[in-house]
C-alpha cells in the first residue's frame, strides 16, 4: 500500500491504494470512507470479501438491541454491493487475474474511484471503472457508477444489485423488516424500523444502463429475499463497447428534521420522487453539485497550505479536514461526532470528550457556527446529565462519559475486553467514574466563547452549562478531616490505565477551572445582565450555586510540583512500581501491555495510556511555568505508551511549546500516520476522529503557534525544519484572518470588515485592521 | 466436483469433493453437514469465505425476532471457525497455491476430512489435515482436529480459535449476549439467550496441542470481542514435525430435557466438566464411540444393499439414511424434522407435511419407535391445532401448515418472493388455506398403526388425533344449494401453483379418508374398548363427532374421472389455459416460470408445481384403478414442472406401480441428484429432507415393491434394469424382516420370534415363521 499524492490540480489531494490485499480490507474501507455527516459509508468494495466490514450509518439513528447492551448507531441496509457474473463466473479479485489495480479517494470532491483490468478464468479481459460519491450538496443522496469494457470478445454479464438489509453491527440486528417494494418498474425501496427507538429508515435505489451515450434497458428481474430486494440484469457486453451502469440511492429517516412530522407514506413517496429527479440529472451533474459544496464549505472556506519537503504533510491535513467534515452532523444539533465518526462500529457512534478537547478547536477557528451546534448538542443533553448526577447522588449536570441520542444520558457499556488473569470480562468503569468530561465541556464552552465572542450562545445555552457543571463539581467534592481540604476521590483521569484514583491532577485542575468560571460568570452576569441573571436564578438557582462555589473553591486540593518539580498525576502514582517499558514502547500494536498484565496489575505500575498531566498543561497552559512543564515532560513521556490515539498530538503541540521542535514534527507525523500511515490494521474499527482533530492542532496550534490566551489571540509560529511555509485561515471573534507563515516572518491579513483587532506575538501586541507582518 | 465413491471397506460410503470453488460453497456446506438430530452444523470451512453460510442449529430452540416475523431455529454461536496465520499470512485457499485438495464425508461414521497441501506466498509448503465430527454417542459433543506439517522449513503459526456468537440467520440476531468466560485457564464458555423464548444456550470449547505424541502448551492469550471469546495461540512449526490441534465443543441448552430443571449455573458447570472429560478421552476415542453409535443405530439396524451397475445408487440411499438420521430429533418428542433438517436456514426449521408423507414411512418401517415420537410431536401440537381451528371458525384440530415449537400453532410466514407484476411481496396463503396437512397427519397416524400395530400409541395419542382432525373436516365442509353436496372450497392443494381453489381432489379425498377413519375407529372403540371410549367421549365428545360425520360423509363431493378418464385436480383446472411448457420443463433452476408470470397469472394456467392428483393415487392407491391412474399420469405429468423436490420421488414410485420401469429409475436418479448431484446451487439453503425420504420410498416402496394395503404387507418388487440385487430390513407389526430381492426371486427372512406372519405377493398369500422365497 502506498499513498500516491496525485498530480497536477490534484497534487496532494489523492489517497491511493495500488495493491489489493484481502487481509487488509479494513484500512481502505475506513480511510476512504464517504459521507457528509448525515450519511457515512465505509468503502467496502462492490464485490464481497470475507473479512470485509460493510457499514452504512445515518447520524443520530441510535437503537438499543436489548437491556443488556447500550444504544448504538445501527448499520443500515447496504446499497453499494453489486455482483457481476461474467460468462457464469463471479467477478472477484481472488479469482481470475488482476492485470492492473488502482483505488483512490479524491479528497477534493469526495469521489472514490477503482480501476481494474481483470482477466476472467476463461481469458476475457475486462476493464472495470467503479466510481461513487455521497453528495455534500444533498445529504440523502449517493451515486455509484460502473463502466465495463471487454477487450477481447463478447461476454454475457449478469448484474445483481439492490438493497441488502441483512447488515448487522457485528451480528446485532437493529431493525425490524419493513416493506420491500418496486415502484415505477425500476425504483427499489426498502423500509427498516429500529427495534427499540422505532426510527423508520427508508432506502431507495434505482439503476440506469448506458451504451454509447444512450440509455438501454437490459433484461431485468425483480427479486426479494429476506431483508433484501434486488434486480438481476442480464446483457451482452460486446467487444470494445462500453456499458455504463449507474446506481442512485436515497436515504431518509423519520428522525430527519425535514421529515419529522411526515407520515411514513409521504417520506416514502418523497424518496421515490427525489431519486427519479436525481436520475434525471445524472451522475456527472450530481457530483458537480457535491464538488461545489466541498469547495464552498471546506476548501475555499478554510484552506490550509503546507509547503513541506514531505508532501504527505499537506495530504494529511486535507485528509483530516475531509474526515472531520464527513463525520460531523452539520445539519442537526441533536447529533454530535462519534469517536470513529461514521466510519465504523467502534465505540458505537458515541460521543466522548474527543469532540470538545480534540475536534472542537478546529471548528471554533474554522467553522464557528458548526462549533456552536456541537455545543448546543451538549446543552440538549443537559437533562440526561442532570439525571446522571441525581442517580449518583450529586447535583447539577454530570455529563455522560459516552453520549448518544440527546435524551439517552450515560451510554458507556459496562463490560469490555478479557481479563487475562480472572478469565472474565473486564468491567468498564469510565461511565461511572471518568468524570473529567463534565469539566471538559465547560472548558470548551468557555473556549468557544472566548474565540467567537458569541454572546447569544452564552445567553441561550453557555452560561447554563457552566453553572450546572460547576454545581456538579461542588457537590462532588469530598472533605477530608486529615488535611481539611476538599478532594475528588475515586476517579479515572485521561490516563485510563489508572482506575479508582484520588486527586487526579487533570480532573482536579479542570474542576476548579470549571468552578472558577462559574464564579466569574456569576459576578459578571449579576452586574451586566440583570434580566438573564434573574431568569437563570429562577431556573437553576445560581445564587445558591455561587454561594457553594465561593465556599468550596478555596479549599479544593490541587496537586503541586513535588521535590523533583513534577506534578503527581494522582495521589499514588509516584509511589507505584516502575517496570521496563521498552518492549511496550516499541510495540507494533497498541495495548500490548495487556498481553502480560491485567488492568488491576497495570493499575499498580507507573505506566500511562496517554498524556494525563501533559494535556492539562496544554489546556491550562498559563497555570504552569516552563520548568515544571519540562520536568513533567521528562517524567511522564517515558512512562506513556500512547495507547490512546489522543496522546501523540497533545505531545506534539506541547513539544512545540517547549521548543522540542524536531520531536514535535516527529510526533505530528506519527499522529498523522495513525490512520493514513502504513500500519494496515490500525483503522479496522473506524477512523480516529480525535487524532484527526489533533493533527489539525499540531499544525495550527503547534507549528502555527495560534493560541487563545486570556481571551487574546497569540500567534507564535515555529515551522518544522522541512516546511517552507504554512498558510491558513481562522475566525477570531467574528473576524476572518488569513495567516501566512514563512521561516522568519508571518503575515496576518483580515479578510473582511475594517474593525481593528489585536494579536500578540513574541511579547508584542499588534493592532491592525488590514494586515500585519511579524518577523521572528 | 465429483463424488468419489470410496474404496475397500469404504466403497460407496464417501461423499467427496476434489476441487474447491468459492462460488459453490453452499453445496458441500449442506451435503457434508454433520449432526445428530440435536445438533446440526453446516460444514463451512475453518477459514472463512465470502458467501459462506455458517450455521449451527440446536433442535427445538425456536425464537421469534419480532412480531413481524415468524419463529425460527436460531443460528447459534459457531465453534468451527479457526484462522491460521502462517508467517504473518492468513491461510486462505484463494491466496497462495493449493497444490492438492480433497474433502470427504464418511457416511459410515459421520467424520468430515479435508486434506490440503498449500504453498504460502512466501513459498512454505504446508500439509493440513482437517477432521471433525459431531458425536452420535453424546449428542452435545463435537470434535475437530487439525494436523499441520511444514515440508520445507520452520514457520511461525498464529491460531485464532474460540466461540463466535456474531452469527445470525441472514442478518437476524436471535440472542442476547450472555457471559463469556474462561474457566480452568483453557476452557472457553459463552452463554447466549434467545430474545423472546428465553432459552439459554451454553457453548463450551477447549483446545489441546500435541507434537510427536506429547501434549504441548503453546503461547496463548485469551481475547474477547463483542459476542466472541477466543484464544490466540502462537508456536513455531518446525520442518517436518507434525503439530496436532484438537478442539472439543460441548453444546447445552436450558430446553434440553436433562437440564430443564437445572439452574443455568449448574448447566454451565456441567458443561465444563463434560468437556474436560471429553478432552481426557481424546478425539480418537470419541469418534470411535460415535462410529459405534452409527453402526448400532443405523448401519447394522436397517442396512440397505443395492447391487447396481451404477455405484451412485448405493451411495445415494446411504446418503439419505445419513441425512435422515442427522435431521431427526431422536432424543425429544417435543421436536420434529425441519424441511431442511438442521442444515440450513431455509424454511426456518419448520415442520411440514414432508415429515408425515415423505419421511415417516422410512421411520415406520425402519425405526418404528422414532416414527412414534414424530407422531407424538403432532399430538403435543394438538392445542395449537385446536386454537387454529377456533381462530378460523372451525371445530376440532386444524394443524398448522408450518409447525415449530409444540405450543406455537401456525408459524407460516405471510410474505414471500417478489410479484414481478405488482412489485410487492407475494402473500403466502399456505398458512391460511393449505389445509390438507390435517388429513395427512391422520393418514400417517393410521399408516403407523397399520404397520406397527402399536395399540398403546393409538390409545394414548392416535385416536384423539384422528377424531379431532375428522371433526375439523366436518366443520370445514361447505354446503352448496346447487348440487346439495358438501364441498371444500378456497384451498391450496399440494400443487401450490393453484391458490383459492374449490374441490381439490387431493384435499377432498384425504379429508373423506380422515372422516371415514374416525367413523371406523369410533365404531371399533365403542365395541372393543369401553373404558377408552368413555374417556375420549368425556374429553372431546366423540359421540357428537360421530353423529356429525355420519351425516356429512354421505354428501361430500368427490371428483370423479371426466370424459377422458382423468380426475380433475380441482373444480376449474381443466378449463384453464394451456401454454407451451417446454422451456420450463427444460429449466436449469426451479421456479423459472416466475420469471415470466406472477402467481396470479400462473393460477390461470394448466401447470402444476408438483404431482397433486398423482400423489393422491399413490397414498390411497386402491381407490383408483390402473386405467384412471395411467390417464391421470398422461394428463398431469406433462403439466408438472417438478418445482417441488417432493414431486420426483412420488412420480417414480407411481411409475414403478404403473410398469413404467425405466422411467421410474430415471425419476429416482433425478430425485437422488437433487442434493447429491452435480447441480451446484440446489442445496444452498439446506438439504431436501422430503426428497431424501422420497429416495428411500423409491427404493423400498417403488423398486422393492413394499406396501401396506388394507393392513396387510404386500411385496411386489421390480428391480431396475441395472440392479442385480436389493437387500433391506423392515419392521412389520413388531416383527423384523430381511428382504433380499434378486432379478427373478426374493427371499423374506424373519429375524426374531417364531410368530407366523403373512405377506402378499403377486396375488398369492404366503404365511411363514422363518423365511419364504417368492419367484416372480
Amino acid at each position: 500500500m502506498k499513498y500516491d499524492l496525485g498530480t497536477g490540480d490534484l497534487t496532494n489531494w489523492m489517497v491511493c491504494e495500488d495493491n489489493f490485499d484481502t487481509h487488509y480490507l479494513g484500512k481502505c474501507e475506513t480511510i476512504m470512507a464517504l459521507g457528509n455527516g448525515y450519511l457515512g459509508v465505509r468503502s467496502a468494495t462492490e464485490e464481497r470479501y470475507s473479512g470485509e466490514v460493510r457499514n452504512t450509518f445515518i447520524a443520530g439513528t441510535f437503537n438499543r438491541f436489548d437491556a443488556l447492551e447500550v444504544t448504538e448507531l445501527p448499520n443500515c441496509a447496504d446499497v453499494y454491493e453489486i455482483n457481476f457474473e461474467i460468462d457464469g463466473q463471479l467477478f472477484h479479485l481472488t479469482q481470475g487475474i488482476v492485470k492492473s489495480y488502482q483505488r483512490f479517494l479524491n479528497l477534493k470532491n469526495g469521489e472514490l474511484t477503482r480501476k481494474i483490468i481483470w482477466i476472467s478464468q476463461s481469458g476475457k479481459e475486462i476493464e472495470f471503472t467503479f466510481k461513487r460519491f455521497i453528495s455534500l450538496d444533498n445529504r440523502h443522496l449517493s451515486g455509484q457508477q460502473i463502466t465495463m469494457v471487454c477487450k477481447n470478445g463478447n461476454v454475457n454479464v449478469i448484474v445483481k444489485s439492490g438493497i441488502n438489509g441483512q447488515m448487522t453491527n457485528s451480528g446485532v440486528q437493529h431493525f425490524s423488516e419493513g416493506e420491500k417494494r418496486l415502484f415505477e418498474s425500476d425504483v427499489l425501496q426498502m423500509v427498516q424500523t429500529t427495534t427499540e427507538s422505532k426510527i423508520d429508515i427508508i432506502v431507495t435505489a434505482t439503476h440506469t444502463f448506458e451504451s454509447q451515450g444512450k440509455y438501454i434497458k437490459p433484461e431485468s428481474m425483480i427479486l426479494m429475499d429476506r431483508r433484501k430486494i434486488y434486480n438481476e440484469f442480464e446483457f451482452e457486453l460486446e467487444e470494445s463497447k462500453e456499458i455504463v451502469i449507474t446506481k442512485y440511492a436515497y436515504f431518509s429517516t423519520s428522525r430527519d428534521l425535514e421529515f419529522e412530522k411526515k407520515a411514513l407514506k409521504e417520506i416514502r413517496k418523497h424518496s421515490v420522487q427525489e431519486i427519479i429527479e436525481a436520475r434525471q440529472r445524472g451522475y456527472e451533474a450530481l457530483i458537480k453539485d457535491s464538488e461545489k459544496a466541498w469547495h464552498d464549505q471546506i476548501w475555499s472556506e478554510c484552506p490550509i497550505q503546507i509547503d513541506s519537503e514531505n508532501a504527505f504533510d499537506q495530504l494529511s491535513i486535507r485528509f483530516s479536514q475531509y474526515h472531520m467534515r464527513i463525520m460531523t452532523p452539520y445539519h442537526d444539533n441533536r447529533m454530535n461526532i462519534g469517536a470513529k465518526g461514521l466510519t465504523g462500529e467502534g465505540y458505537k457512534g458515541h460521543t466522548f470528550w474527543d469532540t470538545e478537547i480534540f475536534i472542537l478547536p478546529y471548528y471554533i477557528y474554522s467553522h464557528p457556527q458548526i462549533a456552536r451546534r456541537l455545543l448546543e448538542y451538549r446543552y440538549l443533553c443537559l437533562s440526561g446529565a442532570r439525571e446522571k448526577a441525581r442517580a449518583n447522588g450529586y447535583l447539577g449536570a454530570m455529563f455522560p462519559w459516552e453520549s448518544a441520542w440527546v435524551t439517552d444520558g450515560e451510554v458507556t457499556p459496562i463490560w469490555g475486553a478479557a481479563d487475562i488473569v480472572t478469565g472474565k470480562s473486564t468491567k468498564i468503569w469510565s461511565g461511572f467514574i471518568e468524570q473529567h468530561i463534565t469539566a471538559d465541556i465547560a472548558f470548551a464552552t468557555w473556549q468557544y466563547f472566548q474565540i467567537t465572542n458569541d454572546l447569544d450562545f452564552m445567553e441561550q445555552y453557555g452560561y447554563e452549562i457552566i453553572f450546572e457543571t460547576a454545581r456538579f463539581w461542588s457537590s462532588r467534592l469530598e472533605y477530608s478531616e486529615e488535611d481539611q481540604l476538599l478532594h475528588i476521590n475515586g476517579v479515572i483521569g485521561p490516563d485510563e490505565y489508572k482506575e479508582h484514583i484520588d486527586d487526579n491532577a487533570f480532573t482536579n485542575y479542570m474542576a476548579v477551572f470549571n468552578m472558577r468560571l462559574a464564579i466569574d460568570y456569576y459576578e459578571k452576569l449579576k452586574m451586566d445582565n440583570e434580566h438573564l441573571f434573574q431568569r437563570l436564578n429562577k431556573k437553576i438557582g445560581v445564587d445558591q450555586i455561587y454561594k457553594d462555589l465561593i465556599e468550596d473553591i478555596k479549599r479544593v486540593y490541587l496537586p503541586v510540583p513535588d521535590d523533583f518539580g513534577v506534578i503527581p498525576q494522582d495521589k499514588t502514582y509516584m509511589s507505584k512500581k516502575n517496570i521496563d517499558l521498552s518492549p511496550y514502547k516499541a510495540q507494533k500494536h497498541v495495548g500490548s501491555l495487556f498481553r502480560k498484565y491485567n488492568l488491576k496489575q497495570v493499575n499498580d505500575l507507573q505506566v500511562s495510556k496517554q498524556a494525563d498531566v501533559l494535556i492539562l498543561m496544554y489546556l491550562l497552559e498559563n497555570l504552569f511555568d516552563k520548568t515544571v512543564k519540562l520536568n513533567c515532560w521528562d517524567y511522564y513521556e517515558p512512562r506513556t505508551l500512547h495507547d490512546s490515539s489522543l496522546s501523540l498530538s497533545t505531545h506534539s503541540v506541547l513539544a512545540s511549546d517547549l521548543g522540542l521542535y524536531s520531536l514535535a514534527y516527529n510526533l505530528f507525523s506519527q499522529a498523522a500516520e495513525i490512520d493514513l500511515g502504513n500500519n494496515m490494521k490500525t483503522s479496522d474499527h473506524g477512523i480516529h476522529g480525535a487524532s484527526l482533530g489533533g493533527v489539525w492542532q499540531c499544525v495550527i496550534n503547534g507549528f502555527g503557534g495560534v493560541r487563545m490566551l486570556d481571551g487574546k489571540l497569540r500567534i507564535e509560529p515555529h515551522l518544522p525544519e522541512n516546511w517552507q511555509a504554512l498558510t491558513f485561515s481562522i475566525y477570531w471573534q467574528g473576524e476572518k484572518l488569513q495567516v501566512a507563515i514563512k521561516k522568519d516572518e508571518f503575515i496576518v491579513t483580515k479578510l473582511f470588515s475594517e474593525k481593528y483587532i489585536t494579536i500578540e506575538a513574541f511579547g508584542t501586541h499588534f493592532m491592525f485592521n488590514d494586515r500585519v507582518r511579524v518577523s521572528y
